[in-house]
């Protein structure tokens, strides 16, 4: 039970049913960035202040005094006081530095709109940790990781910059975010409306909670991406997952695998879960980054590299061996464009600027978002949504259990028509 | 300074400068339930259900899985599936079965909305108290006592309402409710849009926060009401305040004072000031219930009952004797129209079924109302907002500290045009 529960953890960061609409945010963002030379970055400066701001640990009750320093950082150069902007980045699970480096649209866009460019980090992630070192230690001190709380961090910090900044205090604020920061940005529009004008939600899966939308939606469009990217690709890739299972059933094929892989410890058949579980996630980033132009969000990228992935994956109907070999060229694309990976590390999939720890907590109490696939609309392997075991697993590990019709009570499911100036995207 | 800080926490439930706007719904609410013969209450059967539903003490963080039942009432007897509404009170500082029982309006309405009623209790109010007899023991069991949780109570009552009863899941539902209740009827349409089509605010201070309208406001209202309720009324009562000082000067004078007041305990100097402001308190309320037509809410009262008191105020300019009896009289239409009162208590102004601990530690936290007088422009003593004695007082009795500025950054103070159908009256 122990190696079932932790495998199932593990799996909470690397498979796609668990965790991973967390980061869809970045392809709406990227192609809002849409440089003019579409094969490589926008060149802005970021330069940027660092700031904190003291915030209460429990904005919903009084019994605890406590405070912590939230992060956030300011760029003014192109800000007006006179019919200028506040551009307030809704931060999400992350280091807020990565977050506003990687958001050129804010950028590209500042000096048009006379933009104040702030980025807010959220609570439990960066530096922005209300018990410190003690954060994660338990669910006592976890008990102040929420939206609610991150969106009144939000607002607090918004009244704070009105009163501290001259001219600032009659500037219209637009909240921007990207996946789990675009359904902040919108959410703080619906809640906090005498804060923000508007709100600009990129790829933010708000619909993605109890039955709104179709558990295995996510992955389906995940599979198009893939279909579409090059001839036979997905249906490589859902043909992997047997020839995997094959080989992993001998120790040779186990060694063969590691080796082929070239992954940093060798595979014992217990990590096979968790192998298929690293590959799968693996596809679903490079969904979520085949930006039109190299960049370096999650990897060191090409310009779509969806589609130079599946320049490997174009015969299904080989050996396991030559099928295996052409799945890790293609997984290669994403872990060692660079070619500097001596090896790769089945326990990672993207950069240590993503607060693992925190995205679990919250998944595993608020933003239960239930993905399943059924290796037919889409190229992964049949997984049901159980949010029984989700339950148990979670209060193996946090002491919580999640809420799952909670965040549709509290932020509206799809009836939000009462709500103005949300441009999801 | 023990003595000084317990008759502050006593005036902060006598006096109105700390609290009374707490009862203001009832005024707007009885206008609206005007009967066709104004000198009477409706003479509505208020026939109803008692009934309960589990609720997490702490909707806003998963360390407790602790519940409690929250009280609600249901009448349905005009209510229809097809075309049919549901009005949704939401419970104020009380006994919920006080205010259903007056609340007329909502039973006169019922018919014709071919309406369901809800009345939903306030949590730490009547019989729905998260923590059983010890709800009140210390700011660890009051922790959950906020209008945010009052709000989510009501969104997970209305969920389960439309879950439950078949034919309501569709039907609009429009939240009701007076005084602080009217507050969160506005604020929970701010709130939760998707949950009510609309919110009928009676009597509903939303700007009595911070400095959103000048502290002294209220209480010059007050006055007006009794300025235009009879010749010199206002004055006579402004000129009462002095006349007590001086009489409470001496032995003899507390005692004449006691005895010509009918008190059921004797005065002494310490108490002139507990005194004084129950007496300010029952001006307060009578203004709160001045209904057109007889009335028993926080007493038992006639049709226009300051018009009724103020026969007795006609002349300020006679001795300090025969003014304070004649105060004496006027009082007595308030706390003795019934004629059963043997002795008047300065320890009540009102209703048992108020909860003045619950609003007490509310008035310490999220619910900071400023309120002054100057003895000029109202006809009371001179006493100037404090909020540091406040802050101070808070702290001995609770261990909690008032933010005073959360209800605004929260609810949006004047900033609330984006939000719509939200009738106030």
């Amino acid at each position: 039970m122990g190696r079932r529960a932790l495998r199932f953890l593990l799996l909470s960061f690397l498979a796609p049913w668990a965790t991973i609409a967390l980061r869809p945010a970045l392809r709406a963002l990227g192609s809002l960035h849409l440089p003019t030379n579409p094969t490589s970055l926008p060149a802005v400066a970021k330069n940027y202040s660092v700031l904190y701001f003291q915030q209460k640990v429990d904005h919903f009750g009084f019994n605890t005094v406590k405070t912590f320093n939230q992060r956030y950082l300011v760029a003014d150069k192109y800000w007006k006081e006179n019919g200028g902007s506040i551009l307030f980045y809704t931060g999400n699970e992350g280091d807020i530095i990565w977050f506003c480096n990687n958001t050129g649209f804010m950028w590209d866009v500042a000096e048009e709109l006379k933009a104040m460019l702030v980025f807010a980090e959220h609570r439990y992630y960066g530096e922005s940790l209300p018990f410190g070192d003690s954060s994660f230690k338990g669910s006592r001190h976890l008990n102040f990781l929420t939206s609610e709380q991150a969106l009144a961090d939000f607002a607090e910090l918004i009244k704070h910059l009105k009163r501290t900044i001259p001219g600032a205090e009659n500037q219209p604020v637009i909240a921007i975010g990207g996946s789990y920061g675009g359904m902040l940005a919108a959410w703080f529009r619906m809640k906090y409306p005498h804060m923000v004008v508007g709100a600009l939600a990129a790829s933010a899966p708000i619909w993605q909670f109890e039955d709104l939308v179709p558990c295995g939606v996510f992955m389906k469009i995940v599979t198009t991406d893939f279909r579409k990217s090059g001839p036979h690709c997905s249906e490589s890739i859902r043909r992997s997952w047997d020839a995997i299972n094959r080989l992993s059933s001998t120790g040779s094929g186990l060694q063969w695998l590691s080796e082929a892989f070239h992954l940093c410890s060798p595979l014992t058949s217990e990590d096979i879960q968790h192998l298929k579980d690293w590959i799968s996630e693996t596809w679903v980033n490079l969904a979520m980054v085949d930006y039109p132009y190299a960049s370096n969000f999650l990897q060191p990228l090409p310009a779509w590299p969806i589609k130079v992935a599946c320049q490997y994956l174009k015969n299904p109907n080989v050996s396991d061996l030559l099928l295996l070999q052409n799945i890790f060229q293609a997984l290669n694309v994403y872990y060692n464009y660079s070619g500097q990976a001596k090896c790769l590390n089945i326990s990672e999939t993207a950069t240590g600027s993503l607060g693992t720890l925190g995205w679990s907590y919250q998944a595993c109490t608020e933003v239960v978002m239930p993905f399943c696939t059924n290796g037919v609309d889409d190229m992964f392997e049949p997984h049901s949504w159980n949010l029984k075991e989700l339950s148990d697993d979670c209060f193996q590990q946090w002491g919580v259990r999640p809420r799952p019709s909670w965040i549709t009570t509290m932020y509206g499911g799809k009836n939000i028509s009462s709500h103005t100036n949300i441009v999801f995207r």
